[in-house]
């Protein structure tokens, strides 16, 4: 075993301390009261990143949450990478579903639950712990790092852009890396060579000024509960297909050989479903699961109310409801043209005696790249050495905004290597990430740093 | 003028001084948190009949909240009259909509503003000050009177008829009265001879089993908020109409004479309108506004809520989506029928992919009687004196349960005779209960008393 592999097996302990007290701190971007929280977390991330020998460390602010900064440059000649990855979290809501708290992370059965945990604090401390190891044992990087650990993944990296933009000089790189993905299963890596976009919306839908009582009013005025369901009942037809015209438009259909290569895929649909708890797949007609996830678009409420929402029965006929719609997107969907399309088809679904309001809560583009590039083939051969499996090469249902802000900003190839599992249950209650993902996920980009430093291989 | 109006004119400050006190305790019949409320709202009215001289009163407990039992049986060989009201109020949510606190009753600019001010504790105390007059002026009531005031209207009336059967003898009567409707305008008295039935239900949709990542598993599992908006979607056509078979069998469809002499009634579409707050009438086709709340069956969703709702965005796809929905029933609709026809046409309208269960919140059989009865005919005289128009027959889009019981457990003619005013916001925030209409309403129970114990004329 060399020097590298042999000290990152005997500090496994210790890098995981590291990790749990990074996840104590409730970094929710989302929720205005962890706003003291999220910058807590930034300024603790600095200190680690002093502490484990960046020559350089700090929080970064920005018009929302603040960015954490890091580098090291010593390594002239070798390729730089930018490691993107981020410090925020999901809200934890709702709460009495964990079985232990969110922000006390506990390890059972080789896993380590709490919220943030895969997504994506555990992802970011391999990098760290891969650093950290490097410089501890070799006294250098074999290449150069930029560290960007943003604080507003979870809602969207609004200030993001203009972050890198404005350092844009400070930030030039060869490759980008980001590890917020998922492997296939606990011994089958994975690199992510496509994401899936996202349009994030929010319908509102106002009626009476004020709630009526349903008997003397009902009857005689539009129910904006019944209004708003008519409005999403209306999205998508029985087929699952999404009805929002030129929705397809720009879909890339798969061929016969992109078609035959996915069912290569080792994804085991029972598992998937089983993991879900959902008592049948359903989606739309004609594709695989794997396609549904993966190649096409969908639509999904998030979250909807309106109304009397509490215990026992109340005669009333509320005056407003709202629901919250996202759509995932695929390449070549444009983010901005399918809100347009979408908002005016909300608004032609939209019943008399209404007024419909349609707003955009962010959205980001899909990402494709190739899997034949050479810093692909870099992680591949890091992926090789630390897995018992060699990596597939998947199309990921989620979205990293991030992923198409660096292909306007810096335009280069990215590496998305991720080691979440498909039962993490991130964005979810009682949230987790195996230990092995954890250790397997730290050689890996201890490795990925060596690789990138070769000269490009087949 | 008479001593009896002129002590009502006199005691008009020490009338509203009572309310106010049983207005400030909050019995708030659907939420567990006030149950002690309920009761100590029931202790504080038994105490008050015995104040004012009813020879009988007390707390009755049920299966649920308790019913205050009130008597005075000291005119033998005259009618005697079963009146009915309820003491529990609506919840008062949403509470940041509130102007002053629901249960601090507050006058200003002739109307009385608290929870419960109309809906019914000022209609109930109306014939507690006519009653209160009676006896200080003459030593005793022209007529006897048995007083029911029930704590669960607002729930559904459940336990009310088993203490109805429990005390049959003692509660025999020759007539009902009921002040919980509305008038026509602030000087347009009403007596209401027909109200709307009710069924209301909970439609719950379960998908997966917890919470999911809407990347990772969108597009390939049935969304339980989407499946939600298809199903209530499909309970309405686009002309307002609602689906589910047999709805209309059973309704009795308006004569021209009928639809003659309803479009006779003062009633002012554009003041209805501008009440509702919203942008335009809506409802079936082919009928007039007040048709449609009042000889017409209605499905509305009083609450809906799934998925997160809290700020900004969550890409979550829910595991769990619920409506409550309630149907307004009219002659000869009959409820259980109804709610079985509802429960297996939302059954048949739900997509793949989830369980549906549809519950039963409480209902109630819709309520029609003669405008020609003596005892109607003697509420008539009795308005005509305390009023300056006559009253106008109507047809309540509400629903008051209980009239189904009674006349289950009674068969009795019953006077609905209510003075709420459209504007009341009974239900909602604000509501309120103008004076006039509280002092009018006492005029008009201490004249019925006297009317009902004169031999029936024209």
């Amino acid at each position: 075993m060399d020097p590298l592999t042999q000290y990152l097996e005997q500090h496994q302990e210790h890098f995981l301390r590291q990790l749990q007290d990074t996840l104590r701190i409730p970094s929710v971007s989302a929720q205005p009261q962890h706003k003291g929280d999220v910058r807590a977390c930034a300024e603790h991330l600095v200190q680690h990143l002093t502490r484990i020998g960046l020559t350089r460390a700090e929080v970064v602010d920005t018009a929302g949450h603040p960015v954490v900064y890091g580098e090291w440059l010593g390594a002239p000649g070798a390729p730089t990478a930018l490691i993107y990855g981020h410090y925020d979290v999901q809200p934890v809501e709702p709460l009495e579903l964990w079985k232990t708290p969110p922000f006390e992370p506990v390890i059972a059965d080789g896993k380590l639950i709490a919220r943030g945990a895969a997504d994506d604090k555990g992802q970011v401390h391999m990098h760290l712990a891969a650093i950290e190891a490097h410089l501890a044992v070799n006294g250098r990087l074999p290449i150069n790092v930029k560290l960007v650990i943003e604080g507003e993944e979870e809602v969207g990296s609004e200030h993001l852009e203009q972050f890198l933009r404005s350092r844009r000089a400070g930030l030039d790189a060869d490759v980008i890396v980001v590890s917020d993905t998922s492997m296939l299963g606990p011994d089958q890596p994975a690199l992510t060579i496509a994401l899936r976009g996202i349009v994030y919306t929010q319908i509102e839908v106002t009626g009476p000024a004020r709630d009526l009582h349903s008997g003397q009013f009902g009857g005689a005025v539009q129910n904006p509960a019944n209004a708003l369901a008519t409005i999403i009942a209306g999205l998508k037809d029985a087929d699952g297909r999404i009805t929002v015209p030129g929705m397809y438009d720009r879909v890339r259909e798969l061929s016969a050989a992109d078609r035959a290569s996915m069912a290569g895929i080792p994804f085991d649909e029972r598992d998937f479903l089983h993991e879900s708890g959902a008592p049948e797949a359903f989606g739309e007609k004609g594709y695989s699961t794997l396609e549904r996830i993966s190649v096409r678009p969908t639509l999904d409420v998030n979250g909807i109310w309106g109304g009397y929402i509490g215990e026992g029965s109340k005669t009333v006929l509320p005056s407003f409801a709202a629901a919250k719609v996202s759509m995932r997107l695929v390449p070549d969907q444009d983010p901005e043209q399918i809100f347009q399309a979408f908002r005016d088809h909300v608004l032609r679904l939209a019943p008399p005696g209404v007024t419909v309001k349609v707003g955009d809560h962010h959205n980001a583009a899909p990402f494709l790249t190739s899997p034949d590039h050479p810093m692909i083939r870099a992680a591949e051969r890091a992926l090789k050495r630390a897995w018992p499996k060699p990596p597939a090469m998947l199309r990921e249902g989620g979205s990293i905004p991030v992923m198409a802000t660096f292909q306007k900003t810096h335009g280069l190839p990215s590496i998305l290597m991720g080691f979440g599992l498909h039962d993490d249950q991130v964005h979810a209650p009682n949230e987790k990430f195996s230990l092995s993902s954890f250790h397997g996920g730290t050689r890996s980009c201890a490795y990925l740093y060596e690789e990138l430093a070769r000269p490009a291989a087949g």
